[in-house]
């Protein structure tokens, strides 16, 4: 076993580089790199226009079981793997999402990876980071208090006080800001009605920038936002409230993409970090562009388990943008898979073989799904000190039965050193191009099917229940135009089934669409299954009370 | 008449140089800049504290008389000096304060100067410069959810909440905010109250973060901030929820100065901007006193006209920081001395000496106030293309009667060549070492009295009246510790006295103190005094919807 200082520790006594070097190592002239301090830089977009049409490298997925308390290091693993391979001489970049400010106040600390496999400079990256959160947050409430304007001075568009569906957004965990009446105070503050507060990785407009291939892009999308309704229903758009010029104004410097550095200085981009269930959840499309045009290997990850993250990271984000991953590594843990099992979280410390053959019908059917994207599969087994040799064998053959390779990793403790038998494989498996990536369902299939193949195919569920006003919204959206958009599913990420607590790998069950929304901006129809919270609360005794200065001058309570 | 583009055409035509040319200039080593972008930087730290113990520079303060819808061009001089005093050979530093955000959506368009005397990049500067406003948004908001976060989990601390007075924080002009009552929605949401947002620059957070002197003075400021009361009215502090380490960390970076350069590519330090009536309205403690030992001279600028603005500068935030100014210049305009002489806005154009000289009587009790703060002065007319000769005849001789010179300065149209004049008797003010600064009051003065000290010699009103509960509120916080704290004033800024209507010199006016409140953390009592707004609202046609990027990619309506 080894001893592994904490997180912050660890960055602190990174060796970085100036970020022009990182930026160097990979072509990019100084001049095209905007700093953010000596160790952060955004891309320029003259840079970026100037990459396309060259030859792109290999795209490679990271994704993982279904979440438990038991943590899976997905983004440790991707950081890991971006250091193996440049280990084993090949040019990789990462891309992740952007942490979000709000979490890392509750329990969750920081987001930037762990152990020797991080991105630094983690303080930054988890904190303010170059802006972009606060630009997004900026650029979403912009157009709210435009809406209320308008409506102050007369409401000439006729807008439906009551089918505003365009609320607040703050970088915050802020459970009281979820709802709330006002404008209070009379004729001068305006119109009182029902709203509140999302929290900002919840923003449609967090959606777009990831979704947006330039500034163009962007300011169209913007435009293209329903903020609400009138009475007869028709749309109201953020271009009929001409907000879509100055929020694109607002996000010229989020839209370029943020470049850092491992602990091993191998080049990361960390750029948008939109929400994975209402949202795609995956970093942004213009960051993945410019590392496929920068690195022979890229290596990106999508939200929660692969059944929420991997489907929409294909069935949305590379059917939009074009890309075709080349193989997908999933991502699983001895403990995870024992609580799919069926052990409790303190008991996890305790050799279960039995328990872990159990839980790998979790990993199996993940296996499966990724490959009726026609993606080839390896899985990394994320170690921790508590695993014993006959756990880690038994996810080996179980994986072995499926034609999958289970590979051990160390990178949490070891950094690159420690994953170099993934990275060969996973060299092996996108060099041999048995990638034959394509997504679920074709454009053309109605709403409502596509929300049914998903069911079927990724959650194996035996049904898809909805109300008839559902159904009617779905096909009114057809009727408008907005028929050809893919899906994007709200379910719990703890289970395939809308039931958090129904862990391994259920089937049959049913799935109730509660509720359907239109962002047109971002360019997805989402379909709410069960409960989803979009603005998080703060614990009893939350992270924010321990972050701060210690005698050093350095802050302790990021982790 | 010279024919002057509009403000963002100029700036976009600067011949900007590289920060780190900027920064050598002033001695600061390229390690101790910390870049954003290539033309905008903080200084670090540990340069600032290496910078104490050396000599300080001289300090001038740039006000003007009451603010008009004409426009005085208050900041427009005070970049305008400092390059008049470059251009004349002398070492000098502008320190500037930072604009907000939600005011550019408004009518006001940007804030950095204006024609040939402005900071650059301009753009930037007017919309997320480099994040200290947003980073004080969020350690604002953080705070907040705190409290709330607080009161959900068991109320330990047995906080009133009808006695909160801590409300939330956004950067945008956003009426719709002001007033509300939530959470709503139930158990799992919180217990509903009224609340509400204020603009950024007015949360106490902007002021601790302009008067404190470093890291450590900020965190202890922030745990003083009295969040709201028990019902024994006993004060609950930000420390008690322990919010005063992460709001620390989260204001790291914002505390470090932002180095940015003139048109002329002279240094200017733009930090900090609290609003000037419920906050002392001047640029931050840290980024004056680093000009000071890095200039021989450093021109700043106080909010409004000097009855509110320059009276600050002086009781609050010299008095605190212990800063010595040796001179003062009053910007005046024909236009506004017109309107202030009763003339209509339309009328302006056409010359009205007999206004002028009316309206001189506000130039002249501003003049005489600064001198009761032992500081010479000198009268800054700044030029518009309308002003007739004999108009500008009129304003020198009352002035010379006032024993004051007032100089014509052109530099919105010629750059610092205009303004010559006015940077050698500044310098000859400034070196003939006449001022003998010393505040309006002092300490020991019970707060009542300190309130009817400004009303008396400054706004020159003939009572003070208050409700019994204000003077015994006064009290009471004098018997808890708080009696040797600064008095800061809200009243509109429009005139010398509580009525906006009442231009001029009125005299013997009411000033009737509707509320007060503790700013413990910022070490001030604000008195209230009409109506203040800490709020703004859009106009019916607001400036968002007119910017955007132009055909060329360039940012329009920025003005």
């Amino acid at each position: 076993m080894v001893d592994v200082p904490s997180d912050i520790e660890i960055a602190r006594t990174a060796h970085k580089k100036p970020i022009f070097d990182i930026g160097q190592r990979l072509g990019i002239p100084q001049a095209d790199l905007v700093p953010y301090g000596h160790d952060k830089a955004k891309v320029s977009s003259q840079f970026l226009a100037g990459q396309k049409g060259g030859p792109d490298g290999r795209l490679i997925l990271v994704t993982a079981i279904n979440p438990t308390p038991a943590g899976e290091g997905k983004t440790t693993t991707t950081v890991g793997l971006g250091d193996g391979l440049n280990r084993i001489g090949k040019r990789a970049v990462i891309c992740l999402r952007e942490p979000s400010l709000g979490p890392c106040f509750g329990v969750k600390g920081g987001a930037a990876g762990g152990g020797y496999a991080q991105v630094v400079p983690m303080e930054d990256i988890n904190l303010h980071f170059t802006g972009d959160f606060h630009a997004i947050t900026s650029a979403h409430n912009l157009l709210a208090a435009m809406i209320d304007n308008h409506i102050y001075w007369g409401n000439g568009l006729d807008i439906d006080l009551r089918r505003i569906t365009w609320r607040r957004a703050m970088d915050m965990n802020d459970r009281a800001l979820r709802q709330s009446v006002g404008p209070l105070g009379g004729v001068s503050n305006g119109f009182p009605r029902e709203t509140g507060f999302d929290i900002t990785v919840a923003s449609e407009v967090m959606a777009i920038l990831c979704l947006a291939s330039d500034l163009q892009d962007l300011e169209r999308r913007l435009g293209d936002i329903i903020i609400g309704y009138r009475r007869d229903r028709s749309a109201v758009f953020a271009r009929d409230l001409k907000a879509d010029g100055a929020m694109a104004v607002l996000l010229k410097d989020a839209m370029l993409p943020n470049l850092v550095q491992t602990l091993e200085n191998n080049p990361a981009f960390v750029h948008g970090g939109p929400f994975a269930n209402i949202a795609h959840g995956c970093n942004s499309v213009v960051a993945t562009r410019a590392a496929l045009k920068l690195g022979d290997y890229v290596v990106t990850e999508a939200g929660f388990g692969a059944d929420l993250g991997a489907e929409k990271f294909f069935d949305i984000k590379c059917r939009k943008a074009g890309l075709s991953p080349a193989a997908a590594v999933v991502v699983a843990t001895i403990r995870a898979l024992k609580m799919n099992g069926g052990v409790a979280k303190s008991d996890l410390s305790q050799e279960n073989v039995a328990a872990v053959q159990r839980g790998c019908a979790n990993l199996g059917r993940h296996i499966e799904n990724i490959q009726k994207f026609g993606i080839p599969v390896v899985v990394a087994i994320n170690h921790f000190s508590s695993d014993t040799l006959s756990e880690v064998e038994a996810v080996r053959v179980y994986a072995q039965n499926l034609g999958v390779e289970a590979i051990l990793c160390r990178h949490w403790a070891e950094g690159s050193a420690g994953i170099e038998d993934l990275a060969y494989k996973v060299v092996e498996l996108a060099d041999s191009e048995t990638a034959s990536f394509q997504p679920l369902y074709a454009d053309e299939l109605p709403l409502f099917e596509k929300i049914e193949t998903v069911a079927r195919e990724i959650y194996r569920a035996g049904e898809v229940v909805a109300d008839r006003s559902v159904r009617e919204q779905l096909t009114a959206w057809e009727a408008q135009g907005y028929g050809h958009l893919p899906v994007c599913i709200a379910k719990t990420q703890y289970s395939f089934s809308t039931d958090p607590t129904l862990l391994g790998a259920p089937k049959g069950h049913v799935v109730p669409v509660r509720e359907v929304r239109l962002n047109a901006g971002a360019g997805f129809v989402v379909a709410i299954t069960g409960e989803i919270r979009t603005m998080p609360g703060l614990p009893r005794s939350p992270a924010a009370e321990r972050i701060r200065f210690n005698q050093a001058g350095h802050v302790e309570g990021l982790f």
